[in-house]
């Protein structure tokens, strides 16, 4: 390998005894910590500058950077059974290609340090203003997809916010050669050593240990499954902001337009199972049950998709095989699809209440009241009309970028872009003003 | 007592044995997320009425909320060391009146619940907006101040959040009067019974058990000392937004106007000395320090303020008392003031850099160029020029309420008024749009 990115390991021989690991994790976040200052302090133009050297060199390394890739593929294995995954971990060309145009992208965006959206005058004179600021350090572990690493430290040194990468262990070769590539490249263009900080080494012990650096971390966001999440609702004396597992329903209403909810369940379900935004249940209402599912059913089957119906859905469809209790509430990220047939709307919402995980509901009907009811009472980070699950994401909705789909419910809901990455302060302009 | 807030105890005979606390919690805190969907739900002018009759009912019942409050007062003492503790738990006519009134301006205020800034086009013809919705049940854990109870409930309630509150033990009979008073006084204007929970038993035992209701509280509000804060973060599975000391800073610049410069000191450290934005240490430029000193610590003197200073202080104040280096950073709530004299508007800024709280932050000057930097360089909640920090509230900024004034990084810092009671959710307005 010939990038490496900054990292405590690299200033031990390999033949040494590795430090323990409070003390690596301690190295490598105070580092971390003493670059706030300095990157806070950035110009706009700096980090832009950074940012385009920081997508050139992926793209000029891809060779590197596929090999690296190519051995965390040998070594996870592609069995029928962690396809879906092993798509996730995947780089070619394109997707290298992806990610430089990625951060090129983020380097177009307005930078929200210093972005003042409002300034009021109060009664006494004095002028109140709210300016964006960075968080400081913002620790993201995440699983599987290397393009997060990209993704992340373009978006965190954009919002001037040191980051301290921690990628999933089957990913370390890819994740490591890119998080070295940024590295070099941002220090290059005069961001400071630390800003982009990778945690290098695989143990399962580091996240335990960097979820108790309060003194040194703000914000930690968790980008995966549940017993990630549970690691850190254990551990995490920081504050965290969770993207967590998305399991997204479309509700076709008696109203539907048949063709329009046809497309939008294909693509919901099929263009990418993958992701969080993937629907995992269809609702689909009783009366047009007959009319609808047979053809839906022959086009999800087109698309590779396996059903799992509900009683009702398995009548209609004799070859669909019946689900289970654990089917519904599922996060298949696959080929695989429930369906149940609901009597009504609130049957539809009561579904989505008990086995939904509030990040992404949508509905696809005619009816203006139903429309406009199910907005208002389903409870998630995104709740679409008429349109697929799929856009629920910050490029999609016009964030210019997004660091994940936030399934909190403090800061940041739904995707995250840049604006989310900073928080405020208020600043006050006086002639003398006293408290009365 | 006529009046109880709607409690498990409630139910129990006060001769029976007490629920084991995990229980007792346990109950509270699910009938408290029971009345989510309903209180979510309640028209904005359902919830106007209710602070109306909220107001009222104080107002109406002051003799037995006086009565409550003389048992705490009793309690707790008034040693001259403890004087500013029971002025924090004192209340009067005057402040019976005053949280009235803070509930009847709650009511004038716009309801955040439905809110919409901006809904904005995308290139597909898909609309996207942000929605303001209820962050759910908020836990408030808080100490001393009786009003603390009135202003969260009245809060939590035009917010469409729950809340739970746990106040400090020396207030139990001040703030279980109050609690019934507006609970029942709300649940006759159809609020549903929960939606204003109090924590009426005093063990410690409560706010750790209260602090792992991640399935039934959405977030945690502590206002407190640095040993709630350490409790709370021990054992706090639920998100929180600290409300932590205040270890405020007033610069006095070379360039400071000297009679606004002493005005903005007395106001800042002697007007309410008990509260969190007063200033505990003040730092003034060398070249001033002659002229202005002398005169300021004859006003602060009778003031009753005491003065502790650096060497230099104490050259040119012959009786001031030495600072010793615990004085700074500091939190005296109280009429004792750290006095240093520095270099340079630098030195300034690197001692509030490291023995500030980054909660309130003032310079005093007539330098353009020094007040600019001051504002971008100081990291606080708010930095002030030519203004008080007893300023730095939501009430004085016009944020028309505050439920505390959070010291966190994330979700709201600063004066926290309804806007950050309420989190979002995207909503999608379609015509059939796909991912492609």
């Amino acid at each position: 390998m010939e990038t490496r990115s900054s990292t405590v390991s690299d200033q031990k021989s390999e033949e040494s005894e590795p430090l323990p690991i409070s003390e690596y994790v301690r190295e490598l976040v105070s580092k971390a910590q003493r670059a706030t200052r300095k990157l806070a302090s950035l110009s706009t133009s700096t980090k832009n500058q950074a940012l385009l050297t920081m997508a050139e060199a992926l793209v000029a390394k891809s060779d590197e950077l596929l090999a690296a890739n190519e051995r965390d593929l040998e070594a996870f294995g592609t069995t029928p059974g962690n396809k879906a995954m092993a798509d996730r971990l995947r780089l070619t060309e394109k997707r290298i290609g992806e990610m430089a145009a990625g951060i090129r992208e983020v380097e177009k965006l307005p930078d929200p340090v210093g972005m003042m959206s409002t300034m009021w005058t109060r009664p006494n004179g004095m002028q109140v203003g709210r300016v964006r600021v960075p968080i400081g350090v913002i620790g993201i572990i995440y699983e599987s997809r290397p393009n997060v690493t990209a993704d992340s430290a373009a978006l965190c040194l954009k919002s001037g916010n040191v980051c301290v990468l921690r990628g999933g262990s089957e990913a370390i070769h890819s994740n490591t050669t890119i998080a070295g590539i940024l590295a070099e490249a941002s220090e290059q263009a005069g961001v400071p050593s630390g800003a982009i900080t990778f945690v290098d080494r695989v143990d399962r012990e580091v996240v335990p240990v960097l979820l108790k650096q309060d003194r040194f971390i703000d914000l930690i966001i968790p980008r995966g499954g549940e017993s990630l999440m549970t690691l850190i609702a254990e551990h995490s004396t920081i504050p965290v902001i969770k993207h967590d597992a998305g399991v997204c329903h479309v509700y076709v209403d008696a109203a539907a337009d048949a063709s329009m909810a046809e497309a939008i369940c294909i693509n919901a379900k099929a263009q990418r199972p993958s992701t969080c935004n993937a629907m995992e249940t269809l609702l689909l209402h009783q009366s047009i049950a007959r009319t609808l599912l047979p053809k839906l059913a022959t086009s999800l089957k087109a698309a590779n998709v396996e059903i799992r119906g509900c009683p009702k859905t398995c009548q209609v469809l004799s070859d669909a095989k019946p689900a289970s209790e654990q089917d519904y509430g599922k996060e298949f990220l696959d080929l695989i699809l429930a369906v149940k047939i609901v009597k009504n709307m609130d049957e539809a919402m009561e579904h989505i209440a008990q086995y939904g995980s509030r990040h992404t509901e949508a509905i696809v009907t005619t009816d203006y009241g139903r429309a406009m009811r199910f907005l208002k009472e389903v409870d998630a980070g995104a709740v679409l009309v008429n349109a697929s699950t799929r856009l629920n994401d910050g490029y999609q909705f016009g964030l210019g970028a997004e660091i994940g789909i936030s399934t909190s419910r403090i800061h940041a809901r739904g995707p995250m872009g840049l604006e989310e990455l900073t928080c405020s302060k208020f600043i006050v302009l006086g002639s003398g003003q006293l408290r009365e």
